[in-house]
């Protein structure tokens, strides 16, 4: 077994896990605890009882959140840990004393693509993780994508739709309200509710709360009403592209969360097609391969470990 | 007087202009000529004439080009000037002897107000060129994003209304087909067509062929339609934004052609109203300031200048 580099935490909104991680991206030794709510002074005790549980004293922690981090490693807001401006880097630099790195879920799980994963040998990269919600990270140069404050890589929120449905961030017409488990879930529960003919021989009309997981089982128990809703997603997965595909030119698009899994099956075809039909110069140039990311639900804390590794020096 | 350490080129469809730069971006001599069409060795032969004209042997050469280039420079396709598949780059080193650098227009304007211009200070910056079409490009830490192939920053066909207006690369609901000079001419020429009580009392009605410079002189003169036709343009614009920002988080935007400038007194405004309430997290950071370009009509040549001197190295 490869020795341990770094040590990697995924915090998420129902639960934090944890990892050492050689430096090839191996996770040696795992660790997991349930999410706190609410309360960031239990949030940095977990993440430190976690890391201290591996027992790798003096390696460096990367963190990756689910929520919005500023570049000096502050958790700006996480709205599913229901905590707002916690200087989430320097309490546990203090509680850990080693190096530690924050930063946004999407941002260190598309570093571990690119280090271990389906970016490997790629400079310029965009990742979309579609979930529950919709989240992304850009590299460009072989270079994660920051931005000014740290908020750059917010792709469930590029417009595909001006005016259209509403996005839990306010706006209308975000990625995330086409295209994320929720919206999916949502969409197939409006159409059962509204159009009796599309929907007739459906297993999901006998349900009571459609979410995006019973669409995509029905979709695979061959339900056609729901395998029509996911191409859909994916059609709207693909109109998205299309924009970040003129704007970036990466050479490869990875896709992770549900989309690149079970759902993806469904979405991301459809999603190549638009992709490849409407890009700018199609008929000049290929466009980039849409492809499944390779370390599912490692790539956080996997990409956390190697990126405070790399930043550790 | 300074001396110039690079000459520059901006390729357009109409008119070719070139100038010895200074360091700082001052242009130290000019020169002219109408832009040939469709026709690859002449257009060789006029850059060469022009760069000569200036007398400036041994000094690097940087051209910038309305059109796709590769990263090799290579004039992929240039619509207006009629060409496909030039390698300008190697033509123009084999008869001029000299290091040449050749780039989208979009993006050696954008070099140049890095370098000396609006983008002054900025790692980050997003650049929007509004004239009759809509370009762009995008800096991510002090470099210039070209892109796996060099088709990065095609920011006027990033998608903001799926299904919606026609855009001449064969997509719809481009940002190009509703903020672009093109695009606002046929907005108005429309709505006279179509809509006599919107237009009642505007000088508008009388023009035979409406463009976009029409509605813009129309509108300074206090024609109130067309006043609206540049909010509804700088509404667009504005949607565009929420998406470049979301991606990108850049500490700048800067707007650069006819949007910059006289429709800018319209357009600016509310584009910059709809990217601050449609912003993500909006609650939580203020959105980058949107800043029109300083270096004018000059931006495309002195940035190819600058770009070359520093490739040049």
């Amino acid at each position: 077994m490869a020795d341990p580099v770094a040590v990697g935490v995924d915090i998420g909104g129902t639960k934090l896990v944890a990892a050492a991680v050689a430096a090839d991206g191996t996770v040696v030794e795992r660790a997991r605890r349930t999410s706190p709510e609410g309360d960031a002074t239990a949030l940095v005790a977990v993440v430190t009882e976690l890391v201290r549980e591996l027992h790798r004293p003096g390696l460096p922690v990367g963190a990756g959140v689910a929520g919005i981090v500023t570049l000096d490693g502050t958790l700006r807001y996480a709205p599913n840990l229901d905590v707002r401006d916690v200087p989430l880097r320097h309490l546990l630099e203090e509680r850990l004393g080693v190096t530690v790195v924050v930063a946004n879920d999407a941002t260190v799980a598309l570093f571990g693509e690119l280090q271990a994963g389906a970016g490997r040998d790629c400079d310029d990269v965009v990742m979309l993780t579609v979930g529950t919600g919709v989240g992304g990270a850009i590299a460009v140069g072989g270079n994660l994508v920051h931005g000014a404050g740290g908020y750059a890589g917010e792709l469930g929120h590029i417009v595909v739709d001006e005016g259209g449905r509403r996005c839990p961030c306010g706006n209308r017409g975000c990625l995330e309200a086409y295209a994320s488990g929720t919206a999916i879930g949502k969409r197939a529960a409006a159409l059962v509710a509204e159009d009796a003919d599309r929907v007739e021989g459906s297993s999901l009309v006998s349900i009571d709360e459609i979410d995006g997981r019973a669409v995509t089982e029905a979709a695979h128990a061959g339900d056609e009403f729901a395998q029509q809703v996911l191409r859909e997603a994916g059609h709207w997965l693909g109109v998205g592209l299309v924009t970040l595909v003129n704007a970036l030119d990466p050479a490869r698009v990875v896709v992770g969360g549900g989309a690149s899994t079970r759902a993806g099956v469904f979405m991301l075809p459809e999603a190549g097609t638009v992709l490849a039909e409407r890009i700018m110069g199609g008929g000049l140039r290929e466009p980039p391969p849409v492809v499944r990311a390779e370390l599912d639900d490692d790539a956080g804390m996997v990409g956390a470990a190697l990126l405070a590794r790399r930043d550790a020096g």
